[in-house]
């Protein structure tokens, strides 16, 4: 029921929109990141669980810790990006559903089911991390979405207080310097992956 | 990189989008489907992975065979919608990675990593189902995702000829009516799941 985008709407989001291994010197704000939460909550997950919690590395201090983490180049990408971001997952976040999903009793579908409850966190937190490349480039910043990095070391060293959040995948954040991206890598056609039915 | 998307549409993929529970009459094309693969195939993936695959039900006898798969009220809605999709995900998705990352050998990074392979075929066709959903509202298009179904009899209905593909979750699509929508339900503060470090 939305307006369809314009052309350089659906430029910004998808078309010319790229993964950035490198980012200029113009800095993100508190206000950035705060607006971009405020997109990407609105994008729905199954039963409002919003299971994404977001950590963003905005001091050299956190940024040198999930460099500590990252394989090979990522860590230096990591230190000098603007912002990086780790995007974690509760699995427990069926004890926030009394709240988030007041209009039914939620929880009690997750209680005694914890493989269900890692396999939505993990649906719905990817999900959630799409919101948020997309919600970035929305506003006009870019992104670099990563999964190579130790998972245990990114626990450790960011969620030790919170033993039932995990890191799913890790993002650099800024303004995009062109010269830092790779040709683009091909995509399918329709018929390839698609099937009507 | 991009332009800033305006208010109008920042509406369109997250503030004022909803999931629908219902459609108008107003008819969804084959043209429609290939406009919206065609965007949501930009989005990124972990080393270009592309595991999802969607089978769109447009005939009747297709969203028949979906809504038997599916719970309670939604059986109805996928048959009433004017198109009902299966996000499934490739569980083998290695075995095309040496065309669709063709500048290393990403097959042998999880050729004997089937643990590994399951992980990111569901985090990544998570990705490409909510560029779906997006990508679907960005040409003026809504959905209606859903969680509620036997997956069990999704891939046996859908997939048996490829017994290494899953389903993930399904969704229907059309134009939203708007006397279809629910209540949003709430959105988190920024503090609640938010940490700046």
């Amino acid at each position: 029921m939305g307006k369809p985008l314009d052309e350089a709407g659906l430029d910004t989001i998808f078309r010319t929109a790229r993964t950035y291994n490198g980012y200029t010197d113009q800095p993100v704000s508190e206000a950035d990141i705060r607006g971009i939460y405020d997109l990407l909550k609105m994008g729905p997950t199954s039963a409002n669980q919003h299971p994404a919690r977001f950590i963003w590395c905005m001091s050299d201090a956190a940024k040198e810790k999930l460099a500590a983490c990252a394989m090979d180049s990522n860590a230096d990408k990591i230190r000098k990006a603007p912002v990086s971001v780790v995007i974690g997952m509760d699995e427990d976040f069926h004890e926030q559903l009394p709240w988030l999903f007041p209009h039914a009793d939620a929880r009690s579908w997750f209680l005694r089911d914890e493989a269900g409850r890692k396999e939505h966190a993990m649906r719905n937190s990817s999900l959630q991390g799409a919101y948020f490349i997309i919600a970035a480039r929305a506003l006009g910043l870019d992104t670099g979405p990563m999964s190579g990095f130790d998972a245990e070391k990114v626990n450790a060293a960011f969620f030790a207080d919170q033993p039932k959040v995990k890191v799913n995948f890790i993002s650099t954040l800024g303004h995009g310097d062109p010269d830092s991206v790779f040709d683009r890598s091909p995509r399918p056609d329709f018929d390839k992956f698609n099937r009507i039915a």
